[in-house]
């Protein structure tokens, strides 16, 4: 398993990840039982070269760093490349340099022979290995020079082999080649090369590169290049996150040590959190949604069986199955949600809340994204709940004169158990004047709000009635930097379908605290 | 192509679309040429059944529109079985029954005999059949069953074939298999049902629903089940945004027309708008970064020749490359929507027209659902028009106490021409009550403003992480009874970018009068 979060991941549209946190994660990944972690191109900029000087602070267990960079330049001996050179400043003990397989690249792009780029793949490879390094080389646009020019492709690849590369790795860079071409061209290299150790690294422009890595294995390769949730430039590398477990739990193949691939889902939350990006819910293992259910049949064959629509159990990868209400969902799904919040459904407040909770969604609520607000409806019914708030008053002015921006102000009364708050705040808008306000009112209280951020707020037209005056559902996400959570608030007016989404969104964070 | 976003797409968490978003839906995949669209599940909830019933009225060019069920009850005879003649009664001309193929499914969930399961299959296939409808039968759990029963899960399919089926459907429904698993699979089903069409209809829970889709064709499956952008319960169903550019530009399939290829971003932004999710940045072929290049040397390569890294021409999707200046090829397709404004891309006012579209886009408006504000734009930049009123002034005020709903009240000033109009209205919400202000002030001068109604309204957040001040882009839907127009606004204030759209809507609706 060979992670390149750290650079190939780095490239992805809106990935950025300081020195720092690149150490952080790399940390990780030893924890998890990552044999390699590609740490950054040396030679490209100094926030790689500054990680590589503060990485070797550290022992890591399990893994080993190594170095990105590409062969020397035509016409340039490998001890005076530069690019190369820095390499060994690095200090990894593995160098990973990518040189170029597809003929029409080494005379399109790189402007030289196609017998100049064997020299530079055989003599880098061979420099670096001559200095004390192992060296990955990586077959740069191995599958389309593989189509366009077999056998040249084939002889950049003995070339690297010629000059001592320890492991091979085909690189579909271009991420459009179909799963059947991988398996072809890879059985075609092991028999070209007997006895070298290959690698795969794939990107997913075709949404192949799972797939393609996985027939690549299967084939006989033994090293799998990726980063962890497929960030990487387009439409991302290869995703470790799946790969290990379809390897490991379904295949057999043996990846990071079995114990830990428990903390899968972990790792992936955690890189996002880090690279300052919102998680995608329906990412297969360790997405929010992966175990989630919503169909009435499934639900009631899940609760007799897990296995009957589950393709594996979602703890072996440290994710949880969940059951959505919607629409959509028979009686099966508030059962299960009952059973998951010890409710008794035949206790009279039990067939209370059922009686509400269906009402409220004939309502317009929808509580499959809004799990806060069903929980704080639930715990209100079972009268062991007090609210850790109440509105007393509010009023919002909102004036705008011909082209200046319109200037909103939120004024509250909150009581907050015999106290009284009385306050006002500005903002954006109307629901962050609100949002503001509320913070305001209650940071004194609860400290802990100001840990609350809102990450996500969606408004829906319930077009059952149609017009301005039709009811309208507000569904808010709040975070707290470690998890997010849902709320709902259902009127015909938006600021008040937002307020009763944003008080409850605070009510559950300080519940949760 | 066989299309199930408005059926199993709808499964999706979060995913939750009306009747009137269903058709529209339906609509355009119908021009954009989908053999086959499921249209819900007619006996599972009053929604889907009103789907049908409002499709009716429409004559689709190139789809039909199938509706989905199961198979009659255990110790049910078709013909008694309310599942069955909800199918019947929808009116759709193609049913899709999906019946157990795993021995362990029909033995633990459905509490039946598996010969028992034999006689539903092939009795309700041979039911709907007698009626005068075609029947394609889903096999549940097919692969599953495969693998642990291959001579029941076969038996299944056989008694659907006996049935009458016009097609057998392979169904990965808890969408863990592998690649080479589906690909041994379909080629066993293919010599054991000679002469039978097949389809293949994926989920993505092992990250590799496309992926088994295209090894299922290539083993001789003919009809692919999937949803726009991969839509559907967990981790999704096979992505046909993915699925048809695979078939279609690399392996020489016939999918949809070829010339409809085009439209498959549009196609999948819409789809996103309508379902209010936000579109997944890296999702291949449609996906804003999908042909977004950030690394130096693919920039400087790509220069050179697109096709060093590039697995396809953006273009051929209806998708653009983002490095150099076009950005600007995705306003081209929208402005030849235009071509008799007659807008001349290489004129002073041509030119600049681009520039403030290209600079609207980047602040975060959209214009695939707002053709209303962006004809206005063009008009205002191209041939003198006037607007028919201008603001002076708005202030808006909501106040609320205690349990009381919000009052809410709206002051604004108008000019029409020479004349200015100073008027206040209230209404269920702040939108509600400048919509009302609104039109108070402009029945007097365009009475015809009383037959246009907003029918929809949603926000989506631009910056999640920005909180409650994250800009906002507002998206208002308004019809007169005869046909719909969509306006957008965008502001930090979800008031102002209201305010924005709530004008244009009248605006446009006045200049189509």
């Amino acid at each position: 398993m060979y992670d390149t979060t750290l650079r190939d991941g780095t490239q992805g549209e809106g990935v950025s990840l300081s020195a720092e946190d690149k150490v952080k994660i790399a940390l990780r990944l030893d924890e998890m039982g990552f044999q390699y972690i590609e740490g950054g191109w040396p030679g490209s900029n100094p926030k790689d070269m500054e990680f590589f000087q503060k990485i070797q602070q550290y022992s890591l267990r399990n893994a080993q760093v190594t170095a990105f960079g590409s062969t020397c330049r035509p016409g340039v001996e490998p001890h005076e490349d530069a690019n190369i050179n820095c390499l060994l400043e690095a200090g990894a003990k593995i160098a990973t340099i990518f040189g170029k397989c597809w003929d029409f690249h080494v005379t399109k792009a790189l402007n030289t022979t196609l017998e100049e780029n064997l020299r530079m793949v055989r003599e880098s490879v061979a420099y670096l290995k001559s200095k004390g390094l192992m060296v990955f080389f990586d077959g740069e646009h191995f599958f389309d020079g593989y189509k366009a020019n077999a056998d040249y492709a084939l002889s950049v690849l003995k070339a690297a082999v010629q000059g001592g590369a320890a492991t091979v790795i085909l690189c579909d860079t271009n991420g459009g080649s179909m799963p059947q071409e991988i398996q072809r061209a890879v059985t075609h290299v092991v028999e070209e090369l007997p006895g070298v150790e290959l690698g795969i690294h794939a990107h997913n422009d075709g949404e192949m590169a799972v797939a393609n890595s996985i027939m690549a294995v299967q084939a006989g390769v033994s090293q799998v290049q990726g980063t962890v949730n497929g960030l990487g430039e387009r439409c991302g590398n290869a995703n470790l996150c799946s790969i290990i477990p379809n390897l490991a739990l379904k295949m057999g193949y043996s990846t990071i040590p079995a114990e830990n691939l428990v903390y899968l889902t972990e790792l992936s939350r955690y890189v996002y959190e880090l690279a300052n990006l919102n998680p995608i819910a329906n990412q297969p293992f360790v997405g929010e949604s992966a175990f989630a259910h919503k169909g009435g049949i499934h639900v009631s064959a899940l609760m007799k069986e897990p296995g009957t629509y589950e393709h594996m159990n979602p703890e072996a990868v440290g994710n949880v199955r969940r059951v959505l209400m919607s629409e959509l969902a028979g009686i099966s799904n508030l059962l299960y949600k009952y059973k998951e919040l010890h409710l008794d459904k035949s206790s009279p407040e039990g067939r209370q809340v059922l009686e509400k909770l269906k009402n409220m969604e004939h309502g317009g609520y929808q509580f499959e994204a809004a799990e806060g607000s069903l929980e704080l409806m639930l715990r209100k019914a079972m009268n062991g709940y007090r609210e850790p708030f109440q509105l007393e008053s509010m009023r919002l002015i909102l004036e705008m004169r011909e082209e200046n921006p319109i200037h909103s102000e939120a004024v509250i009364k909150l009581k907050v158990g015999d106290q009284v708050v009385h306050t006002a705040a500005e903002g954006n808008g109307p629901v962050h004047a609100l949002d503001n306000a509320l913070r305001k009112a209650l940071e004194t209280f609860y400290p802990e709000v100001a840990g609350m951020r809102l990450s996500d707020y969606k408004v829906r037209v319930l077009e059952e009635k149609a017009g301005t005056e039709a009811r309208v559902r507000v569904l808010i996400e709040t975070g707290d930097g470690k998890k997010t959570w849902g709320t709902v608030g259902v009127s015909t007016n938006i600021i008040e379908a937002s307020w009763q989404a944003l008080a409850d969104s605070m009510a559950y964070g300080l519940l949760k605290k």
